[in-house]
């Protein structure tokens, strides 16, 4: 349901908040002297709202992490209650949220991944996924996508394949790199989905057989390719990633940081490929971020290494039991009301088809694809060449038309998450029927902005 | 004051927690099924209970972490209100606990360290701190120190100087490792703690001149080291480092996840010896670990790098305000109750002379050393020769006599914090006289247990 009441407004705290950020709060992945980030007064489900009266439509779910939205008080309620019984105990014990919740994970993810390794958020997880593989296997290569984001420490910026890896990389991290799937941008030209799935699978063959197979210890992949662009694989590919770790002994980690805990109305993404990795990683979803929560769950063939092999790897919080307990009331409440059906069945039956109706209007979209409440809308200058409405990782006035249409979203009260020459739709899972056709409705409105610079 | 009181036993639901935990939990540093993690009922103060009517005194502060002890009302109730008004906002926005805490902070840092960076524990904290200074030199080497720990996520560990590193290390992490002063085990044979520490500077010195002074980006070192040992550093010595990194361009990093906020008795540990690093970074002690936070306190020469550069490197949950306020609620009630002045006077004035006692008494104690509510008491099987009660990294049979020690602790109501032939004393800053005087009367019995094997 729409909510249009205005909170309170208070623009003198608002300001108090704004001078202690400037001073001393340095932000990420930012030139420090160059932004002047917003100060957020509170939040109620699928709106956040400023200290000058401003209300905003999470359409991003912050960082794709609110999936149950703000202030659930299911989760709100099992913080209080976990802060006052036992907030934290170290990792070496065994403690009743940290047990239920592997548990509660073990039971929704597929086949044998049975074990859960508990860190504080998505760069750690699969920092530790990729010490597993490597020490399990004895093996140092990692294979990784373009197009691919896996977090910012060390290994992970390693990894990811997007520009934010071009200054930050460090030195000697042992990966390759391989082209994922990317219909609407094939990089072998093919001209249909399944054409797409085979040519990718033809081409990460033979990058594993050239690039030694022996040598190499895992491929990663987000599920469903996130921030880089919803991609979702064709159909058989993930099977046949599947397929081709198994020929080489190569561990398949599947990243589901950002697809995780129901964004593709799933409990896990791989659930609707029908594909089991070795390891798949969360976080963001797992309890909506409320405490900072991530982790890998772990197949036997991992799982059995470290039987009696100690596993260098470990962490102060692991398995906080606040974190945890925020994580068992989510996927409780999730399971009571339903969400991940509704997320599947919505996405399927109200967003794609009002996104395709909004494509065939307007001439800057070309492209809609997503599932679940996972959508992107790719825009183009020119629908024949598919030359996107904006440069490549571009900034400055060369993304001045991205950086309008923004603007034109948040006059409307709408926080859109965008990405180069893309539009992303992921709000909070518990979003109704109302928010989301109002905000689609935005998203109609303000793509005439971008139709007027389609040649 | 020692409360003797038991908590109602209830040993079934200790028995389901451990049958989650043992089905699905995978934890650090461990072989799977070689433990047997105690479950843990509850906490209050200094104190921690399992399900079967055991009582321990936290004589580690978990991981030295819970430095205000086990559910601090204060912080409780800064949790449960901060839950209700704002758990997570994404690190774009401002938000007031993000800003209030990152104020607290840059105050009460030493000289120009006035942003901060928040990460969600140590080990990122530590991945940006080097991020941060390999940009902003342009340099790739960081040197670090033998006996140290850093982390264990791909950079941490490679930075790390203890046997944690041996099989965890990635590849071609660009580090080189210097020693650090170990006036007690001398890697230079000097005989007093001050020609230690001119001999420590030299070897550094010698190790940056041979290593190429223009190829290092940072030096990083724990103010007092932490796990490695209680190792206090000689007067002068981190002076001297602070010079030779500014003769060399080089960035100083402290690494203050251990002894930050209180810990030796001061709210950073430089300030005890009056130096100013370019980097602090810090976690555990910060708000105690009951929602997950660290980061990086930022001087002028790295925040002005990034005033219009941007600083490549990010996470979901940078100035997550569950942890912040979490943090400030901490800081606030440490300054309400004096703790850091306490702590300072009470390592002075009750710990050390106690100690100095219980070494007088037992042969086997070859070493205390330590300041505030951070010691250690370093065990030999030899006086004369300083051989360990135990061999480095020993484990099994080897360990055997530190393992009976860590039995006699529990039996007798004392959860010890050991490493290596080491007993660390480092309890919750709000332990009282009564409490410590408890805990170094349980030290002096187990020790006649040490003594039976010096010869
Ligand atoms: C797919 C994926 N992996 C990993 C990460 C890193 O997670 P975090 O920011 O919690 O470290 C992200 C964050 O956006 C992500 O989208
Ligand atoms: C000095 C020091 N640095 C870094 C770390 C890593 O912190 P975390 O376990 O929170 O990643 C630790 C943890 O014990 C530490 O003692």
């Amino acid at each position: 349901m729409t909510d249009t009441s205005v909170p309170t407004p208070d623009p003198a705290a608002g300001e108090q908040v704004r001078a202690d950020d400037r001073a001393h709060v340095f932000h990420s992945w930012s030139a420090q002297a160059q932004i002047d980030p917003l100060p957020i007064a509170g939040a109620q489900g699928s709106w956040f709202w400023d200290y000058d009266g401003n209300r905003y439509l999470d359409l991003g779910s912050q960082l794709v992490n609110a999936n149950a939205g703000h202030g659930h008080p299911a989760i709100v309620d099992a913080i209080c209650e976990q802060a006052r019984i036992l907030p934290t105990i170290a990792p070496s014990f065994a403690n009743d949220k940290r047990g239920e919740l592997a548990r509660l994970i073990a039971e929704r993810a597929p086949g044998d991944l049975n074990k859960v390794f508990f860190t504080n958020a998505g760069a750690e997880a699969n920092e530790h996924a990729i010490r597993m593989a490597r020490v399990a296997t004895g093996r140092s290569t990692v294979l990784a996508m373009y197009r691919s984001y896996h977090g910012a420490s060390g290994t992970t910026i390693g990894l990811t394949g997007d520009p934010r890896r071009w200054r930050a990389e460090p030195t000697g991290n042992d990966v390759a790199r391989f082209f994922g799937p990317y219909p609407f941008r094939s990089p072998w030209n093919t001209d249909s989905i399944e054409a797409e799935g085979v040519a990718a699978l033809n081409h990460l063959r033979q990058v594993v057989e050239l690039q030694g197979p022996a040598t190499i210890a895992a491929i990663i992949i987000e599920t469903v390719i996130g921030t880089n662009g919803v991609i979702v694989p064709p159909p058989g590919y993930l099977a046949g990633v599947r397929a081709l770790c198994d020929e080489y002994g190569i561990v398949y980690i599947a990243d589901e940081v950002m697809v995780g805990f129901g964004r593709l109305g799933e409990w896990f993404g791989v659930n609707a490929f029908d594909v089991t990795p070795d390891l798949i990683t969360f976080a963001k979803g797992v309890n909506s971020g409320y405490v900072p929560l991530g982790g890998v769950v772990i197949g036997s063939r991992i799982a059995d290494h470290f039987a009696d092999t100690p596993y260098p790897g470990g962490l102060t919080y692991s398995g906080h039991p606040l974190a945890c307990a925020a994580g068992v009331a989510s996927i409780r409440a999730f399971e009571a009301d339903g969400v991940i059906d509704r997320v599947r069945t919505t996405g399927g039956d109200l967003i794609r088809p009002t996104l395709e109706k909004i494509a065939d209007n307007h001439p800057s979209v070309g492209e809609i694809r997503g599932m679940g409440f996972f959508w992107a809308i790719e825009l183009v200058r020119d629908s024949a060449t598919r030359e996107g409405l904006v440069p490549f990782n571009a900034s400055g006035a060369a993304a001045a038309p991205m950086t309008e249409l923004v603007g034109a979203f948040k006059e409307r009260g709408v926080w859109p998450f965008t990405h180069f020459n893309r539009i992303h739709l992921a709000p909070p899972l518990v979003t109704s029927d109302d928010d989301l056709t109002h905000a689609m409705g935005v998203l109609d409105e303000v793509l005439d902005l971008a139709d007027r610079h389609v040649v």
